[in-house]
């Protein structure tokens, strides 16, 4: 628990220290699988004040804290049926991040217009569909983690990223630390798909480029990496 | 006094450290509803040589300075005007950030595109209408003020921010230091709806959804935040 | 001499940390009207090497190096000659800003959009014609120069900026520090204009509220400000 | 070999304070000619961890590791192609930085758009041709480096740069230090490309001015600069 207090901590940070946040807005957890329970960021608390004293545990199963004294982030519920639908995640970030906002804002998917995007996606980043006015009024929450899933059809690797209509970026990975650099690459990648789109309204790499480097990277065949933390 | 001067220095600091500035462009102040008197940025001083010393001290009635060598801000009587209009506004900033100045200078209101801005304002940011000839050429910074009062008709509260028409940006709150976050707010907000409109020029997101985020925030059933000064 | 040397050395130097240099582009002078030189960058040494030694001093009326042992900026005979031609100047800065240099490759004016370029600029920031062949071939440098006096008819203190076409801004002013602060003030009202023309290409403030900004800093009626140094 | 070593680790960590790169994507290279080896980041390593020891070092005809512990990275047979058609290249470097990568996406060459593009390139950045599906199925690096032997018909002088379809840029010089000096021109005249273009989407200066300033720069009657090292 430690040491998944210690890199949630850090992963927390590093939503400020990468340029992805605006005061608070942002949140990384992660989870002890064989605790039953994840560590999440607390509500409206500026990053230069975060302590792991001030983290939040979570039990997955009831949403109950049962660690730190402190309220969860808002978009906990979101986090704990993601960490539900899919045992494999072990860690989750939420961001504001301005260019991956933009395209949630207009609605739009974040396609894939070159090897930047596939050496880290296997398909563009979805946008959500809008939630009903009845999905809003109750258990926003967790109904925003089932507009997710809606899109993932069961599917939670080939792109671990999805965009929450109106709203932002929500990225996972197998620890938090992952999927806080999952949140920097979907930023970098929507803002060099905005500057492609006013380039060239129509870009779109041939199918084969794009097979080609998300497999250099996952997969069987991969060849890129040394380090395992670097994938 | 000596709490709110240091207050008002640090958040005129941080128009600076948080890149809302260019040059000395942009001043806050804060009130001291007690002894009838505002603090504010004195005109034309760079960032780094402010100190508590420089800064000026004006009776909220009259006016007049009665604290400080220097003279306040130019901008000095549109803040005067606001406080004097709504009793518990603590803390006014105005900048010259890029993104809500290129709003300001369309004369386009910053439109609600998404759940980032429903979190902070009850609505769109809004651009005041063209000041008259004879508003320019006498008793303008004034006027500027009552261009911004006709925007709220009595509430300050909902949207805590206004853009003059080809000028910028105007934001308060209960304190200095907040209507300074609210100005970081505002551009960021601008910033993303700018790209939002590059990518859809008619992004709109349900009203539910808005209600939701703004309610999660302020008001009776707000849920967000663990510390008072987090909001 | 001494002290014109350590401000044309801070001058250039903030090229650097105000961001408007990418590698070497960019070169700021000063002049001493009564020794009859001036003091200029050598042509492509970066800034962090520069030293008051490594400046180079130049006969203002002959143009050959009296001082230093390297060769000036190659734009250097563009700087000779408005100071020749506007003995108010003090100092000269160029630059390659990013936003600037859009405007100049887009052969375009930076138009009045706002009071943040009426706070500065009594009109637009003009973009000369292309030169000829004939320019271009012989005495280049030389020829820039008189194709921004062509610009400005005499009045180098209205707006005390020009465009070279399809290279990049000038700035001057009273000494070489405020020809720098003038070319940070040029980069940040092309970056607004530039976003302003994508909200809407037909913006334009009122004339009043041009006039009155301008003249709230400029001129017999001017009330902005503290400092001699910061205007 | 140990200056190369140095060299090169320094280059690579240019890459991420120039900030030209996210995470650990972009490399740089530099070769031994005399020796006939190449050294080169190795795979997924983050700047920050990079030492001379866990550079690798790649005979330059066989393309086989005959220094260091780790595996290069992955576009190390483009590097390999580039050194092998070109014996005055000295050194590699390839990025995805966000603008000069929007161009590639876009399958646009960078336009000559004025004298920022001039002084460096002698002509447009050019932009492959697409991969076909055999060229990406099989020996894909190598296949990439060729496309680029395509654009540059025998001459990799007069433009040190090009970008591969989809991808993003290469650039090379004579040294790695020099290559990735390009590395930073080619993003910075991609981002004033892009804005000069929403300015104007017609832009061209006159051929005569183009001429004068890359000529001012290089070949006989070149005139700029005063440190070898600065060109």
């Amino acid at each position: 628990m430690r040491d998944l207090l210690r890199e949630v901590l850090d992963a927390n940070r590093r939503i400020a220290s990468a340029g992805l946040a605006t005061l608070t807005w942002g949140n990384v957890s992660g989870i002890d699988r064989g605790a039953g329970v994840y560590v999440i960021k607390p509500s409206g608390v500026p990053y230069d004040r975060l302590t792991e004293e001030s983290l939040v545990t979570v039990d997955v199963e009831t949403g109950e804290v049962v660690g730190g004294t402190l309220k969860p982030s808002v978009d906990s519920e979101t986090h704990r049926l993601l960490y539900q639908a899919f045992p494999a995640i072990g860690g989750i970030t939420h961001t504001h991040s301005t260019y991956a906002v933009a395209f949630a804002q207009a609605g739009r998917d974040i396609p894939v217009l070159g090897t930047t995007h596939a050496d880290n996606f296997d398909g563009p980043i979805r946008c959500t569909r809008d939630l009903t006015p009845e999905e809003c009024a109750r258990d926003y929450e967790r109904n925003t983690g089932l507009a997710i899933l809606d899109l993932l059809d069961g599917d939670a690797e080939s792109v671990p990223a999805a965009l929450t209509a109106g709203h932002g970026p929500f990225t996972w990975g197998p620890t938090a630390t992952k999927s806080l650099e999952t949140a920097i690459v979907c930023e970098a990648v929507a803002e060099i798909a905005l500057r492609t789109l006013a380039l060239n309204p129509h870009a779109a790499p041939p199918e084969h480029l794009i097979r080609r480097h998300y497999s250099r990277k996952h997969g069987p065949d991969a060849y890129y990496g040394n380090l395992s933390e670097a994938g």
